[in-house]
């Protein structure tokens, strides 16, 4: 029996876009049908993971045969969201926002950014002045505010979007965000680095002999 | 007893930069002490969580009392790795890459960003050819390389870099990158705007009157 949705736990969702792209690679090859064991192998999971997840979604897998990859990977576009528009708007216009704005794939997936905030407009670049965002947010209806703001900034900033009507922040700033009543995907480039930084450290202090 | 670091498990290794941000801002605040009830508050995990997570460095938490902020920041700077210094090379001089590049709070924790490589070089900016890149690792110790390629480039240029004694890679391009034998750390931008995304979406399904 299909789950519910809204029972897919934190983690299969995780692993969700993962099944996403590596669907889009196999159809863009022309590959047709796959096994979970080959999925596995491109994303580094067990196959028995991936049997497990994907089982969440119903019954598009068969024993010894494998799975559709348009279907499979319809479905997951579907349970993702992916099939609607989301409009954003990026507030703070440094180098991680412009970065962003220019970020390919975001566009072609259904999520529009539709504006830049900072400070000071700067017209030349199309960046709007934040003074004048209530305004704008009261003429355009706005799903998704992607925060690159200072951390000192990020929180009152927030409020005051949602107060204009913004529930969803993807937030960028370098301390955890929360607004009450809203959703909140917090996004930390440090501590991916500092994952990373955990793993060599870990892997020189196994090897000595390697130093650093 | 202390668990060797290496037995720690991956989602405890996830949570571990949490915790060092917070007791970082706790400490800038002058907060001495902590309970592992205010921690959780602060990082939306339940209190037990945090207790189970620092359990696995040992006993500098007690009953009632709580931790002495400072030992244990210093501590988890210690499993991090973060007492020492790596240095990276940039490869992908877009804007991802520059972003990265401007980015505060690599370097005041040790990542320090030593050269930015591109398919051509640009002297004025800083930027080196790829074409010379065998020679600057045979000249430089190089730790980690930021990938921030197209997908397309990114493995063919990791396997390169690995050749010539990379053994570590930080990778921002769309697709996993795996390199036998090194350490890979794969951040994907669209992923994160994805799981939002769902959450959005499946927000949106559950209040369907607030349209989109």
């Amino acid at each position: 029996m299909k789950k519910r949705h809204t029972e897919i736990s934190e983690k299969v969702i995780d692993r969700l876009p993962k099944y996403y792209r590596v669907l889009g690679e196999l159809l863009a090859s022309g590959v047709k049908k796959i096994s979970s064991k080959e999925i596995s192998e491109m994303l580094g999971f067990t196959a028995s993971q991936v049997r497990q997840d994907l089982s969440n979604f119903g019954g598009f897998g068969q024993q010894g045969y494998g799975y559709e990859t348009e279907v499979l990977m319809d479905e997951i576009k579907k349970i993702l969201g992916l099939g609607r528009e989301f409009s954003l708007i990026i507030v703070g216009a440094g180098k991680i926002g412009r970065a962003l704005a220019a970020y390919e794939g975001f566009a072609s997936e259904g999520f529009k950014i539709k504006a830049m905030f900072d400070k000071s407009a700067d017209k030349e670049n199309g960046i709007l002045g934040i003074d004048s965002i209530e305004k704008y947010l009261a003429e355009n209806k706005i799903d998704i505010a992607v925060m690159t703001v200072e951390k000192e900034a990020a929180a009152e900033l927030a409020k005051r979007l949602f107060a204009a009507g913004v529930k969803n922040f993807w937030n960028f700033a370098p301390a955890e965000l929360s607004v009450p009543g809203a959703i909140v995907e917090n996004t930390n480039m440090s501590e991916s680095l500092f994952k990373l930084g955990y793993r060599v450290n870990a892997n020189l202090n196994n090897n000595p002999k390697e130093g650093i």
